[in-house]
């Protein structure tokens, strides 16, 4: 007997086994009509096949859909965010949880379109994706119905999910029937790699992380000896060109990710804490995010007023908090993002950094708007900067500390 | 004539050619008693000779004070800052800034000793030290007065500086007739480069810079091929040994700069935003404090709670700023310092560095406190976590988007 | 049958008829041994017919704990909040949320005092005071079992409950068996009304809620035509003497619980977003509360640095929420309380208030360390304030803002 | 002998005695063409007088300007500031500071308009205001040359002001040859005072202010026994409407203030901090602000989001700052200020407000955009709300503290 009150559902699918389980699953357990939806952000996997896969599991052509929303997603998501300098827990540059509005978007507009009642995904019970997406699609469609796989079967483990592909005569690829001593996540912006044999926190990540085939960036010792010198350019905030040849936000990252992963720039081994309660050590792989992050700042150091900086720096933890969360269709997201995007008209020009054995350095910033060009210097003999200012200007910012050292003075106060 | 109004002055001396300038130019314009104060603060250079100068420039013994406060510099004012991992304008650690409140206290302490009325530095009109200097006199001495020669003199130049000093027997030492085209400052946590040969700052740090003979680090190409692995032990959010070896505050980070500068750590090419109004680009060297930054957040990783490390993070780039402002003697500065260090009781245990060409990477992390723990982990089958919990939780944060989602898809809004 | 697995069961128990189901309903199906705790808090009502009504329902004399917690109340958890002059949402002085953490850390003490494994509390499953409660317990005990009888129990309605209340002899009083139009909930510092007769936010308050016989606070309409003034005292930011009598903080707000009402004032209409997520319409009754709110902000405005009054006013809506969510026993709320008291050492001195018809109003302030005070003014004189200082300290402050300015001529920019 | 520099100034001209004494020195001092220019921004004088007498003073007609600045006051400034419910240091509605960047804007748009190279104001040198004009001016045209009399002239006092009155035949206004005890500052916001009657923060503000003739608004005690409600409509957050009718902004503003006026509602004993660095104590009149201040947050009781609500509570007291500080042409108020307006959307609806006798009780809300509405209520029956959730959400939100209590229990911390 088949649960009620489900009638169609979009299936996020891979096409990979852990999908294909849930797809039978769901045609076990809810007896609904099953849409398919398999997204390309770069994560660097053929699409072709999971057309083949789904048809051959008996989901009608009709019902499967396959997106390339590479430029969409670096454009609209990894753009916006990077103009926020945005790091979690100071180090973080958030590649997997920037990826999973967008997912859902989609997922909730594919509905939408089919007249779907539900929406199901294949995140664990433990993790931070499951509230990503949930919460999205929330957000987005209010009377959705999410049906989160593992959080509601019975499998207990592998050996259950295997023997259940056996019998539905789903395909198991090779290697596949054990757990895999990691779980990786992927798309444009980054790799990340969790899970067992990571799990010790005290113990280096090991070789088979980060020196395994599909990996996204190389270690700093396997790096070339000759550091490479890359040319940043920048429009509102966001990069536009690299070495001076425009492409489109998809193909720009693309071209960093490459650059940055010959020079073995940007693996981080940490341990963030999760949205839902726990510690949690991962391994992320982010090369040209991590270029991205410093050129950046470096166009920003020159064009940015002050005042616009600090404010910045201030709110980008709940910013990053927000994001991390799974908070993105929010007003708050949305209100922080406006006071961002709001200071990043004038944050345009061209940055040089040096790539060189995992480091980035900036080596030069220069920009039409530039707060710092001698043009501004020479606007001190026109009155900018009189010596004579700094004095008044200390005695007034001063001011209350006399008065208040006065008053601690006569008290007898030694702090 | 004298300007009048200053019986007694304590000046900040080093002993160089600007401030043996100063000295005399104090005797000239006040006709005031001079008290001259030296401090070791890890800048590298020997104080002695700064005693056989005052001497010879007429001090009188009695009024000549040399103190090495490099322990007092690390434990109380080094480590309470890197216990919020702080960093100016997203990059910078505040090496100049933080000496500045030090050196004001004990010329404060030293004008209530020998019961001066006046103080006197030798830093620039057009920076941020004559605000950090000054605004802590004053917060600490109310009714101190300040004399700032650079702002009052009316030398023009170096030639006027020149022919003063010559004029008044005082040694000029060989090369420093000509401006120097960059000025360095220097404590036991960084070396900073600012001046002309800077001042483009889309032209690379020249190698008279980056290069020169008393460098604080040198540059990633010049490291070693070898990669070294360093442990970092804490306590209460400040480190206590390096591979096991406990040693003073100042002892711990004068073994950090060894190995940081041994690996070419810590350079930064910087344009940042002045507290006086302009923007300005140096070259910053803080191999130690690079490394230790990159040390307390991997121990924080581990044994800081979520609720307090985003805080912290939150609060952060205030503090910084109050920092690099000079405002340490402020009661805001107090009130943070406070919550910051109601989170450190327990940031304690050891974390392993790996140092490469100019890069610190965290491999590993362990604490007797730690959150992390298998212990730990084995607690969420007492209860501590239960998946299907996951769905309350996300049902409830998704609750008011739902509601909002609603309300809008009612009232026809698209965004 | 009985749930397993819990042996002895601490419950708040106010005596009433609910919490007398609850006890029923605990032995029926936990068959656990049951430890029943009363605390007075200032709620109004005695204490003493609780352990009748315990002895009655068959509870071991040993095992009823009545506790006067109401000085525990107001000096460890009132004040401390009041001296961040809190207020959640801009309006709402917590009254409610700020006694459950001390309620909940009374009840853990009894449970390590008896050893219980559990806790249990009455309040409802769509709330802010379960999460509040248990969120409590969960920091104070980790292993603790915590039983929510209304989120567990099978009774649908009101109905069900007074049969359940027949069928086991719990006394029903006149009146208890139909459901209240409002509900409430008291303390020393505040009562509150929620429910059905305040449904509608766009009808005002109804004379059975604002003019109940237990009401704290009278209207303004009711209130004396003779305005009232009175004199508060503090010191290190806490109330100390009322019209300069000494008293215990809680005869304290005692007394100016008598003031306002007396004079209308602290009835509050407020729509208010629960942690749970959804809006919650509520009247709130802090006659006392709002007097010291008004009289604390008055004697900071006199002794308070600048400094530390802006940071303090941009932690308080983090820290109200804090409290709000029932996150009192976390490390961030601690953090927070630690950089608060710190501003407050010079927070002393009287403060006058006039009360009228509902309205507070600052007529006087005076303190031993006034930052204000006539001396300070005097000071000028000594140099504290040179007119002149003023044009540099404008001059340096707008100077990013010219260079700015300067950038966006050239640049054509007309924003 | 004059002073160089100035060829032409636009002069901040009131008409009154001080303005009158600035336009000749300046005329005696600089020599150079000046331009006057009166603005209205509801501070109820009338402005024919200054016409007459700027002719009198030998001003070209086509040098003065007079503007009603009423409606671009209140749309543009006050109501901006209003969204994001601004209070300066918990209680000032700033009616003066937001008045600062419309007269300083103006101003300029003259300056550029007739070619003058500079601006000149009558504010003080120990007060604010000098700050936020020249902030402005400075923000608004890089280039400009600013005059500040108060801090030129050589007058050390009203004798030699009124002196210099005498001798330049300049017409002096009965009374007004004494200092006034108090100075007053107005417009339609509010009206603010100042000065030697107020000076002792202990002593009452005195009827010579608080009774004065040309007070904005009543003491609570003169107002009238009889309660009024009144109903504010709000579109985007914006005021609309009264009682059903709707105004242009500047006479709604005007109508709030009949109303509170005649109630007693909106005066302010304050003792507040200045940019510049001391304390200083006003009476503050802002009577129809205070009625907007809790129309519009009773309109986002219900129909602002949580997040957003609480976003816009820990932004505030910055943008306060900011105001108050005379920083409004700043890009950190401008980034501000989007975010604050990216959540106004939607913030629309009726509030019905009880005022009585210096009192605001909202005691009324309702929106076709309300996030409370009994529609949205019955939204739970469909899934919105399950109690069974609420297990979830508070054991996931208290995780993190049962580890770390798990943590300290091991380690036996007590805290």
């Amino acid at each position: 007997m088949t649960k009620s009150g489900v009638k169609k559902v979009v299936l996020a699918y891979s096409g990979g086994l852990d999908t294909s389980i849930i797809l039978k699953w769901l045609e076990d357990t809810y007896g609904c009509e099953i849409v398919t939806f398999t997204a390309d952000l770069g994560q660097g996997e053929e699409l072709a096949p999971a057309r083949e896969k789904a048809l051959k599991m008996g989901v009608k052509p009709d019902n499967i859909f396959i997106d390339d929303l590479r430029e969409e997603f670096v454009r609209d998501f990894v753009f916006p965010m990077f103009r926020a300098n945005t790091l979690y827990e100071g180090q973080y540059l958030l590649g997997t949880s920037i990826a999973r509005p967008l997912i859902a978007k989609r997922q909730i507009e594919i509905a939408n379109m089919v007249g779907a009642d539900a929406v199901c995904h294949g995140a664990t019970g433990k993790g931070n994706d499951q509230v990503r997406f949930e919460v999205s699609y929330y957000a987005l469609k209010p009377d959705v119905k999410v049906i989160a796989p593992w959080r509601e079967w019975e499998f207990e483990g592998r050996p259950d999910l295997i023997a259940y592909a056996k019998k539905h005569g789903i395909q198991i690829a090779q290697g596949k029937e054990q757990a895999a001593p990691f779980s990786i996540d992927a798309n444009l912006l980054h790799t990340s790699s969790e899970g067992l044999a990571l799990e010790d926190p005290d113990v280096e990540v090991p070789d088979i992380v980060s020196k395994r085939g599909d990996r996204r960036t190389i270690t700093p010792e396997e790096a070339p000896d000759q550091a490479e010198t890359v040319t940043l350019s920048f429009e509102r905030g966001d990069l536009v060109a690299i070495n001076g040849k425009p492409m489109k936000a998809h193909e720009l990252l693309a071209e960093l990710n490459r650059l940055g992963s010959k020079h073995g720039i940007g693996g981080l081994d940490l341990v963030e804490n999760r949205y839902v309660g726990m510690k949690s050590r991962g391994y992320y792989e982010t090369p040209g995010g991590t270029i991205l992050w410093y050129g950046h700042r470096a166009i920003e150091q020159i064009t940015l007023d002050r005042g616009a900086a600090h404010l910045k720096d201030e709110l980008m933890p709940r910013y990053a908090s927000l994001i991390y969360n799974g908070f993105w269709w929010t007003p708050e997201r949305v209100m922080l993002q406006a006071a961002i995007d709001a200071s990043q008209g004038s944050v345009a020009g061209d940055v040089k950094l040096k790539l060189y054995k995992g480091g980035v350095r900036t080596i030069g910033r220069s920009s039409p708007y530039s707060l710092y060009s001698k043009a501004l210097v020479g606007f001190d003999e026109a009155g900018g900067y009189n010596q004579a200012d700094a004095e008044g200007f200390i005695k007034l910012n001063a001011l209350r500390l006399r008065i208040l050292a006065e008053r601690d003075k006569k008290r007898g106060k030694n702090e």
